[in-house]
């Protein structure tokens, strides 16, 4: 069985008390196998241990299952989800679910109000999604954070898409399961740079009834102005979470990131990156999870520093002008080349609206734009063109 | 031969005029085997007279070569063209340097004085083309007419594009040609519809040495309100263009357009459609040119009274905010859906201005927006989800 709880603390010693109160609910012998920081806010932590392996008493079970902290009740019915908790796919929306309230209160915290529409829909096919959007406000032009779990057939269109990854699948219309957290945030100050995330959990039963499963996800960031500190500050905190699992995942997911997110057309990427896999399938599934559970946990604290420290600065016409030209270019990578929203758009019965939410509220084409020679906006196309390393 | 004639006169007795000119050039048995009207400006009528199967005297070759009408000068060496009078490839290039000139002129006499730029540019694997755009005028928010003449040899990606509709060619890296003219007006005044077109010719050569060659093109509306009158002078106009070779082409382009222009994830299509054909081999190579050369010259006369009738009409904020959602549903179309675009992106060398110079100076996305019932812009969507005859 796998368990969150939930405590918000005013100091660090949050493990300590955190580890007392299992004991009190598990026994002495309890031990989380994970703890997962998944908010700051003000002085105040928030913890999220998961105990794996253990039943826990019916108070935390309904206390899981009712959780009033979540931006919706899960899409996976609570009965089937007490069942069988020890299957990946609870686990894993267990997860997001946890992800996407975490970043979307944090967030909201930094609004002078506004709060996210939130969106429980689901799909006559199979499963739905909860999508929480936030729209024209004073420090989020748009902020989308989506997450689903889909089941059905995989039609042929996006048999190939996978395969086209590598995936090498026998069968025409193969029973799958997609669970994931997506998730682009538009500020509306140029200084503050939009940020992308998306986590997500495969299954495919082949012709043969062999289950094929692997993850994917990545982070990355679109500044509009170059912040060296900040895209610094944003490459080491992933670096972290990458390096408690294997050293060599952080060098190999920040390459993967610059070259997923080309526009080939215009030769530039479409931000200074982050990290980015697909396809992870070998090795234990206990520990790629774990991987896949710390990287979404670093999305807030790799973000809202940026936030926070820029969200206030002053900006002109010209600044604006720019950001609205780069926010052209976005669309132009998530409508051609973007697998996300291709897969998401051959899917029948997908919500156009919750894969379409990762596109600004404002975006710019002009003919035969060029930056000034030796401006900021130039600056920044050098690196789009010339990927560098940041930590 | 084909020669093209250009002289503004003040009346309608321009036909016999011009014929009097040509028999005077060409002796008394000259017959123009089609006169094409190409322009009315105020009380003046500009008429092309093309003239096949004669040699012209050094004159008249000059005047062709050296036109000062014309955007730009040719694409193709004026020697080459020369020599091969009757080739077909020729043919279309004069066509549409003419339709490019002419609807060029009737935009900017809708302008205060701005101007179309001209960019004259070459692909370094063969061809090149004149791409013109007025950006950022009082009536046109961005207006784009681009010719291209281009050859090489076909990679993978486009001869399966190619494939996909229904060509099959045998053979990994044939040599192709291809010549066409591509439009796309954006105005500011959203009383005004955006207007598309684009004919163009291909050749290409299996490797069997078997020589291919269609025609393919279409002119469709995309209007922000509905004005019925517009929309049925529009089809009306095209129609009659159509009307004149086969009576069957406008019901079945008709169709084709609603069809091509649809937005399958949203259920609707783009805009009220026109005219849209492809594939187009079958039949007299000379006749089918006709047909195209009469939908092109058909653009300005469909088009251009509704600029005039609608360009200083008055509108609000929540008429621009409309336009500029439905500018993002284009955006759509041309970036996920349309074949054009697909096939300008995946030629190598392609200049990508030119493809994208039908994307809009501005565009919105606001997540899950819906029409209030009953207003101009549900009765919009309501003929976009169910296309109409407008004829």
């Amino acid at each position: 069985m796998l368990v969150h709880i939930r405590r918000t603390f005013a100091n660090a010693r949050v493990v300590r008390h955190l580890s007392t109160f299992a004991r009190s609910e598990f026994g002495k012998k309890a031990k989380p196998w994970r703890w997962v920081m998944t908010g700051v806010a003000g002085t105040s932590l928030t913890m999220v241990a998961l105990y794996s392996g253990m039943r826990p008493r019916g108070v935390l079970a309904a206390t899981l299952l009712d959780n009033k902290d979540w931006m919706s009740s899960p899409i996976t019915d609570p009965k089937e989800m007490e069942k069988n908790p020890d299957l990946m796919r609870i686990k894993m929306e267990m997860m997001i679910m946890d992800i996407q309230r975490v970043f979307c209160r944090a967030l909201e915290a930094e609004e002078d109000g506004k709060k996210f529409q939130v969106d429980k829909w689901s799909r006559k096919e199979g499963g739905g999604g909860i999508t929480c959007v936030l729209q024209d406000g004073r420090v989020f032009e748009k902020a989308g954070v989506n997450i689903s779990v889909v089941t059905g057939n995989l039609p042929q269109q996006a048999v190939q898409q996978m395969k086209s990854r590598g995936k090498t699948l026998s069968g025409k219309n193969l029973p799958f399961f997609a669970t994931g957290i997506s998730s682009v945030i538009h500020p509306r100050n140029p200084n503050v740079p939009t940020v992308h995330f998306n986590y997500r959990y495969f299954e495919v039963t082949d012709e043969e009834g062999k289950k094929h499963w692997w993850f994917g996800g990545g982070t990355d960031l679109t500044p509009y102005y170059l912040d060296d500190a900040d895209v610094e500050h944003f490459h080491k905190t992933l670096k972290q979470a990458c390096d408690k699992h294997s050293t060599s995942y952080y060098p190999d997911f920040k390459k993967w990131c610059d070259s997923y997110f080309l526009i080939p057309h215009r030769g530039e990427t479409r931000g200074v990156g982050g990290i980015f896999f697909d396809d992870l399938e070998d090795g234990d599934q206990e520990d790629l999870f774990k991987f896949v559970s710390d990287c979404a946990a670093a999305v807030t604290p790799s973000y809202l520093p940026l936030v926070k420290k820029n969200k206030d600065k002053a900006y002109g016409y010209k600044d604006r002008r720019w950001q609205l030209l780069r926010r052209g270019r976005y669309v132009e990578f998530n409508l051609i080349y973007d697998r996300g929203t291709k897969f998401g758009l051959n899917t029948p019965g997908a919500r156009y609206e919750s894969i379409l939410m990762s596109l600004p509220l404002n975006a710019s084409w002009e003919y035969c734009h060029k930056p000034e020679p030796g401006s900021e906006e130039a600056r920044l196309t050098e690196v789009l063109q010339n990927p560098r390393d940041w930590v």
